[in-house]
Parts: C-alpha cells; sequence; structure tokens
C-alpha cells in the first residue's frame, strides 16, 4: 500500500488525507489499533530503529508535538528537536534550505509543524529521500488530526456508516475541520457544518456535507458533535459581529446539547477556549470523546510514522 | 513505604518533603547514597525502563532540570522535553489542561516547575495515574533541593543531629528555606534564621526554628550556613531598605565566616550572586559545599523519580 | 595522539585547529573518514557509550547542532540540550558558573557555542575533567566547520596540495575563514582572501596566504571558492560603503565563476543569503559542494567526540 492522495513521486511523504480512499483510511486506523493494543500490552515492534526523526514545530504545539515524539521515539526512532529558538530560520534560512540541510545530516522524516498553508508541500518537493509528515499547515490540513478523530468515532460509534456528524465554528480557517471532511465523508459519515454564516457557507453543495448555520437544527439527530476552537484573535472582523454573538449563536452547552441530541458524543481538537465554543462542565462530561482523542494520538502517529519509513526504503 | 506528608490517594506524587517522618527522610537518603555508588561503579539499575518523563519547567533552571533529566535517563526512562516556547501554554492552555493531556499521551511522571505556589497540587489533583513531582513552585517548596541540602549535610557531618544550620536571607519568600526547615528540623538539627527582619520574622515561634536578624549573633557555633539567593528584581519594596543595607548588613564574606563560625560550612543553592549574598572569594573557598549540593542533585533525583514510579505501579 | 594546538592540561578540549600539524589535521579526517563509511554501512562504534554530552548553543543554529548532537547519539551518548531558554543563564548565572555546574551534574563533553570570541577558553579553564568542544566563537574559531571543509575539499581534489582555494568576504570577522585559514595552508592549500579591503587586508603577510582585493584577479586559477556569509546586519558602517557595492563587486554569479575560474568548486558553510554573497542559481549549481559540506558534517563531529571522550579517560 502507498500513502494515497499524492504524486508516485511524493507517496512517502504524508501531506493530507485529501484523496485517500476508503481502503487506505481504513486500513492505516486498523494499523493504529495494532499499535495501541501493543503498546498497551508492551509489545510494540521497532520498526523505526535506525531511523532518525526531526521535529520541526514552527508553530505552538503540546499534544501534537508529543504524540509525534513519543510516537517516534517507542518505535525506536532517534528523535532531535528543531524548535524555532535554536534554529538558524532566525538567521532568514529558507524552510527549503532548512529541510535539505536536514536530510543531509541523516534525517529521514521531518513532521512539519508550519503557519504556512502548503509549506509541508514545498518541503516535500526539495527532498530527495527524506518524508515530510504534516502535523498542521496554515488553514490547510492536518491529516493526523483528522486520523485520530475518524479513531476515535470508530471506537465509539462501531462504524462511520451513515452516522451524522456535526462540525461548529470557523470552518473555513479551519485544517481541522479541512482534513475531517475529507475523512468523514469518505468513510461514509454525513457531515454537517453550522456556524456564522462567513464560516461555514464556503462549504456548500461539497459532496457529503450539509451547510446549516442554526444551531438547534444542526445538532438535531447528530451522533457527534465536534466544536473547533476558536482562533480568539482572528474572531473580530472575520464576517462575525462580536465573540458574544458567536457564543450566544453556536457556545455549546450541556443544555444545548440535552435539548437538541441529547446521546451525541462531543469532541474537540484542543486546547478548547472553555466558556467559548464548549462550556466548562462539556470537556469533563461523560459524553465528552476529548480525552480518547487524546489518547488516540499517539497510535495514529505510531501507524503513520511506521508506514512513511516502510515506503521510504 | 509511601512518599509520606501526602493523603493516600496523593502517594505516588511527590509535592513537598512537610510531613515526612525522620525514618522516611532517611531512607530516602540512603537510597541516594546507593544510587550515588551505583552510578559512580557504572551498575545503575533501570527501574524507569518503559517508563516517560515529561520535564515541564514553566521556570528557568539549568542545573535542576538537567540534574532530573540525567537522573531519568540513566535509569532507563524515555525523557520528553515540554518546554514552554515550544507548548501550548502560550495559546493559554491551562495547567490543568496540559497535564491531563501529558497523562493521556502516555507521560507516567511529570517534573514541575511553575511559578505559581501549589501548582502541583493542582496538577496532581487532575490525574488518574500519571505522577507529579514538585521541582519547585513559587515562593512554596523545593523538596528535592531540600533532600539534597541534607544529603550533602549529613555527608559532611556524619549526622544532623544537634547540629546547627544558620539559613540567611529572604527566608519568607524562598521554597528553598520552607523545604529545608522542615527537612533539618525533622532530621535533629536546630535552624537559625537571619536576614532584615520582614524576611525571618514570619518563622519566630516554628518547632526547631530560632528567629536571629543579627548576623554575627546567629553564625555565632553554626556548623554549616546556607546563604539563600536574593531575588535583585524583588529586593526593593519588600521592607528591605535597599540592597547595599543587605550586603552591609547580611552579605557573607570569609572575614565575617572567619570571625562568627571558623569552622562552618558554606552552601548556596544557586546560581548565587556574587557580590551580594555571597562574595565571589567564598564560593570556591574550601569550606563551600556548593559544588557537592550540585553532585547530589542528580542520584537524589534518581532516588525520588525511581520511588515514585515505584508507587505508581 | 592528543588535540594539538593546546597546552598538556588542555588537551582533552577542541578549542582551535589553530597549531594543528598536518598530521594531527590528516588523521582526524581520516577518522572521519571512517565515521563516514561505517554509518553508511551500519556498523558505527559506541565509544560515547555511557557519556552525556550537553549541547550549549548560546547561538542560533541549525546545521551546526543538528549535526553535532547525531554525531553524538549514533556514537551512543546520552544527549542533553540546554538551550538559552531553559537555562539558568536568564537569571544572570554566568558561563563559568553553568559549565561547571554541567560537570558536576555528570557531563562530560560540553558544545558550546557562544557570541564571545575566547569563551570556550574560559569554559575549558573552569573544568577539571569535562571537555569542551568548541562549535563556533564569536568571530574567532570555528574549528570543526573547518575540518569538515578541508575533508569536502580532500574529497573532492584528492589533496589540497599545491591548491588554490579563494575565499571571498568578511574574512575578519569570520570564524569560519580564521579556522579555514589554518587548516587549509597547514594542508598544502594556498589561500586567497578578496572582498572589500577592510574585510581582508588584515591578513596581508599570513604564511601561505594571499590578499587580493580585486575579484577576478583573485578567482584566477581557483580550484574551489569558498564565500562567507555577508552578515547583513553588521554590513553598514564597517568600512564597506553598501551591500549593493559588495554584491556589484564580490557577489558570486555563474557568470564570474565561468569567466575566471570555470572548472572551480564552489563553497559556503551556510546559511547563505541568496542573492548577495552568491547567486540563487549557485547554490545549486554542479560546482556546488554545499550539500557535501553538510554531508560531512556528522561524520567530521564523530570523529572529534571520539577523539575528545578518548583523551579524557
Amino acid at each position: 500500500m502507498t500513502l494515497a492522495g499524492a504524486s508516485t513521486a511524493a507517496r512517502r511523504h504524508l501531506l493530507d488525507v485529501d484523496g485517500w480512499s476508503r481502503t487506505e483510511l481504513e486500513d492505516m486506523l486498523d494499523l493504529a489499533v495494532e499499535m495501541r493494543t501493543r503498546r498497551a500490552a508492551g509489545d510494540l515492534p521497532d520498526p523505526l530503529r535506525g531511523v532518525t526523526v526531526g521535529l520541526a514545530f514552527f508553530e505552538n504545539s503540546t499534544r501534537t508535538r508529543v504524540s509525534f515524539e513519543l510516537a517516534a521515539r517507542e518505535l525506536g526512532a532517534t528523535v532531535t528537536d528543531l524548535s524555532v529558538a535554536g534554529s538558524s530560520v532566525a538567521k532568514g534560512e529558507s524552510l527549503i534550505d532548512t529541510v535539505r540541510t536536514l536530510e543531509r545530516t541523516g534525517i529521514r522524516v521531518i513532521v512539519l509543524r508550519h503557519a504556512a498553508s502548503g509549506a509541508p508541500y514545498l518541503a516535500a518537493r526539495a527532498l530527495e529521500y527524506a518524508a515530510i509528515v504534516n502535523a498542521g499547515d496554515g488553514t490547510h490540513a492536518h491529516p493526523t488530526q483528522a486520523l485520530l478523530d475518524a479513531l476515535t468515532l470508530r471506537d465509539t460509534l462501531g462504524s462511520l456508516d451513515g452516522a451524522r456528524i456535526v462540525i461548529v465554528g470557523d470552518a473555513v480557517h479551519s485544517r481541522v475541520a479541512h482534513s475531517n471532511l475529507h475523512a468523514l465523508t469518505t468513510l461514509g459519515a454525513s457531515v454537517v457544518l453550522t456556524g456564522p454564516p462567513a464560516w461555514v457557507r464556503a462549504f456548500d453543495g461539497w459532496p457529503g456535507v450539509t451547510v446549516e448555520p442554526e444551531l438547534e437544527a444542526a445538532l438535531h439527530g447528530a451522533d457527534a458533535v465536534m466544536a473547533l476552537r476558536v482562533q480568539l484573535e482572528r474572531a473580530a472582523g472575520s464576517g462575525v459581529p462580536s465573540l458574544a454573538e458567536f457564543i450566544a449563536g453556536w457556545g455549546l452547552t450541556a443544555e444545548r446539547l440535552d435539548g437538541a441530541c441529547p446521546t451525541a458524543w462531543l469532541m474537540h481538537p484542543g486546547p478548547a477556549n472553555e466558556g467559548v465554543e464548549i462550556s466548562a462542565e462539556l470537556s469533563t462530561a461523560e459524553r465528552s470523546l476529548i480525552g480518547r482523542q487524546v489518547e488516540n494520538g499517539v497510535p495514529i502517529r505510531m501507524a503513520v510514522l511506521s508506514r512513511v519509513v516502510e515506503l521510504g526504503h
């Protein structure tokens, strides 16, 4: 199997889940389940023995960076951290020069998070044999987040076939929403987007996607509700009158979910702005899958890294 | 044995040495001596094999962070660094969310330094099975520093029973002083606090503690003198007329020690402001134990980490 | 063999290549070739097993830091990163106190990059058994860069005997140029310096070195041309009328090299300011050795670290 959704030359990279077939997605989730089981049993394989993985996070992160780091190390990799602070990026070195340099020192997998949409594609094109794993690029894609969300939903619902998944918030600027749209619809779910019209209307007409700005109508019959993180610094002036109006119209609370979809599960990619997109009590409610999303982060990244290394040989 | 001074539910954590019995303290020092001996012989055990330790230092540190890191690694742990720079703390994520996220990725021990007094207690309460090790919280406690100070004194004096230990400086704002007061008095020493009255008078009446603002009287008969770091940025306006007056009244010099307590050992938790709380010549004098304090940092943290992991199973 | 160019007491350190004999240089390059061959074959020795290496980079770096880190780890070392951000240097701790503290925690090799010329000498003098490896100090020296440059040239030209190596740019402020002057001339090459007179005239009369401010005359007959990084923030006011005049007079382009020295190889220590000291097309031209310079970074640092550890026992 190859990492699909990529031209032949770029197959060893993981840039996006856009274009993956249902079989390819299910195979990756199955591999993650195997990793999870073997990890719990203390019986992990070491497919990354002798492989050096560089973590190049040019944006802040805790859960994504740590879960990639643990996934890589527990599979036997040598991991080196390439934070902005200690790097020549401060000297104005270009991303392309940086990744080429890393490749030449012997690094075989570069896990890249970057504020610029498309940065992983630029980096991948510059490399001869090292692989890029996209850990989130600008507003474009966050493929491992979509995979761990899909795994969490499959674990909980049994299958995504026919499931109704509601995504609430600024979908148009969300890499999490973009990658989830592809993965969830390919796995058989229907996705409903709700939020201020300026944040959701661009997706009107996407296959498998319904846009329903009004929250209560969107929630009706939901199997799971995924709240997106409101980028507080970005909220004003993007077509949303004010944060207060967002909270009034689309902030998730126990009352709203109990009324519209009492059995729906709650998801959030984290970190949440409690009191904005979700209430504080919701994040720890029984219906919350947030903890399980985090727990699935390491096995999903183990599956992705082992597949990337396998294809790079 | 359990890590005492904690409720049953919190036993696996190391939050403070407050409340430990003399036996519990001595046992930990004995374990550190064993670690030190085996380290020197290249014969360390690996009780942390398969355990992931996260270093969460939300305040600057060299000696404490490095000694925890080496202690954990040399006992077989996988160590991941969670510096502020690369973390979601910059996104406003709460400490509780951060430690819960770390626990869910599989981290089993979180070594936490935090500017807020009490932060490790908050974090410990939020966790289900991961353990918190307090590496210094605000002005409250620094238990591993107190343990390594006690070990250094026991190494040098043979026993702390009946020893007179003088602590000089801003005791009321010092986590080092707080934890040392508990550990040293429990181990049988009497502690004399000296410094500007506003910095020491709060401890008047503590069991085993004498407050003596006048330096020369305090030093008389001392077995060891521990200088505290003056927080230069904090000095003005906290009841001390000026830095010059502190130096004139309580700055330690060879002359002052030679006059009042010629055989007393000198200690400092580091990093020292030379020319303020101690003179430059004192820090490298023969009577200085500062180097031995640093050397004992790794074995003490080895003892603490191995005990925390043992209790967590 | 000892690390030459150092007093007996300082032999275990690597502070500079100044003073090394030709045999000592060739031996180090031979050891690097052996490391490179064994690395490619997956057959590396582990002379750093049980040794802790601290990376103390007090200036930004990607290629140097990463190549030291990989070199140390792949030879079996435990590596700890001592970045400025998380260290007590922010508390005003002196370099000497920092390296002494590191030594006392058990660190045996400190790889030091520092903005102050001479910092590694100060640090080395303060240590009892730990070794300092200079990874670049101010405008003074960058010995491992000179070694990897020499290796790259020896790989390409067969021998440096009688070779004509042109160095272009701000030699007087360049640690790369300083260390290269020593290494290249000792290995039998003649070195020609070219650039604005204020940047090169200080070397007039050095053994084996010719100063030729006019670029075309300097390039004539060159076997290799090494461009130095223009420190953009430093360019104005240092005797150079303007950046535009530097580019007009000494910026390297394919046309200029094709005209004056069509078969000369191109080198750059990186990261390059493309469009300033070299054109963008040159850095990826067939004549460019820049990628091979980076590739030789890890084996050279493996050779240096294994020799330092061998001498420290």
